[in-house]
């Protein structure tokens, strides 16, 4: 039998300000330092130990792990940054305020962006200046590959193939994984291991900083599913 | 031409208690996270940019490397931990007072243990609590691998053949490192790139937290050397 655990990010500058978010770079608060932190607490008090840890290529998730694993004393864990870890690009609506956005295109048109599996956000313009093609981080993708928006399917098709080519092999060789990211594409994740609908998913929360312990068989099939609280 | 960043880590709290420290994970003190910060700012703002990291499996660096990178605005580079950077092994000395075992065994002794470039401090004895074997980060070395004791030619001894499987092909394949270690790990690529004799290595300070650049050929020996201060 395998385990898993799986932590969002603490809270953002964003998720403060109420702001879409998406693959834009924004810090944690104090608030989610200290839910990264206990996250790491609670994983040590409860005996979990790991091999090696998975986080995207924001900060908001890099922070979070570093502060779980300096709270675990784990801070020589072996990481691997993956931008296929990163949050759902949110396109236009990328800084944003969420109550302006809603008060210019109707509360509806918001929920389906939000909530939508298939349809995304308006794109950026490739100009705009909050794109991210010509960030160095990903200088190592196609231009093309960079997103300039996504619905949660775009997600989804990106997180998966990195599941098969890195994720998994590693469980399989028996390393114990500590994954740090973000709201959807960690929903993308437990789409996946739990076989969630399409419709279910997106209506499917993920709590900032709390560890989301999984149990897998030999196929990498849940057995269990639980949240470490206090 | 290549570039090599090397940083020795900021100033630590068993740096601040005049203690020997070693292979003891001790932290920074809030002294050692303001060096470890100002020598990012000072990277970036002399337009210094990397593609991977180094360094040791002891928080103290990992830690200088973790602020640095927060201060370039790259927490996202790849990261390398490896135990071959970490401090010269300490021995028997390994959390004892500077001034205590000067008193105890005279300063000469002393002196011979801190500058000799062969003889090692009294070795610990495996059963000591303070010694690493056992600890689960060195879980894949072989235990006598796991040091009791180094003179500052048995640091050389596996920080250079680190170099030559780890290091010198990534700077070969065109990548600009940035390696943030310690005192003893850095002397010993410092004698090998510059090549310094046993005799005066012993002597060279690095100071903490200051950003030393190499400028490298084609062969990787050094055509210019230089700290980074304000």
């Amino acid at each position: 039998m395998h385990k898993l655990v799986l932590i969002r990010h603490g809270e953002s500058t964003w998720n403060l300000e109420n702001r879409f978010t998406g693959w834009t770079d924004v810090e944690l608060t104090a608030t989610g330092v200290a839910q990264a932190q206990n996250a790491g607490r609670i994983l040590k008090a409860r005996g979990f130990d790991f091999d090696k840890a998975y986080t995207s290529v924001l900060k908001r998730a890099i922070h979070t792990l570093w502060h779980s694993l300096d709270a675990m004393d784990r801070t020589w864990l072996p990481v691997q940054n993956a931008w296929q870890l990163n949050e759902r690009h949110y396109g236009g609506l990328q800084g944003l305020n969420k109550a302006d956005t809603a008060a210019k295109y109707g509360d509806d048109q918001v929920l389906v962006w939000r909530r939508s599996y298939t349809t995304p956000p308006p794109a950026l313009e490739e100009s705009d200046p909050r794109s991210e093609r010509g960030d160095r981080r990903y200088a190592a993708l196609d231009s093309a590959q960079v997103p300039l928006t996504e619905c949660l399917k775009d997600t989804v098709a990106r997180v998966l193939p990195f599941w098969e080519s890195d994720i998994a092999p590693d469980i399989r060789a028996g390393k114990r994984l500590l994954i740090a990211a973000h709201g959807n594409s960690l929903r993308a994740l437990v789409k996946y291991l739990d076989g969630i609908s399409d419709d279910d998913i997106v209506g499917l929360n993920i709590p900032n900083g709390v560890p989301l312990v999984y149990e897998l068989d030999e196929q990498l099939k849940p057995i269990s599913r639980s949240y470490l609280e206090d």
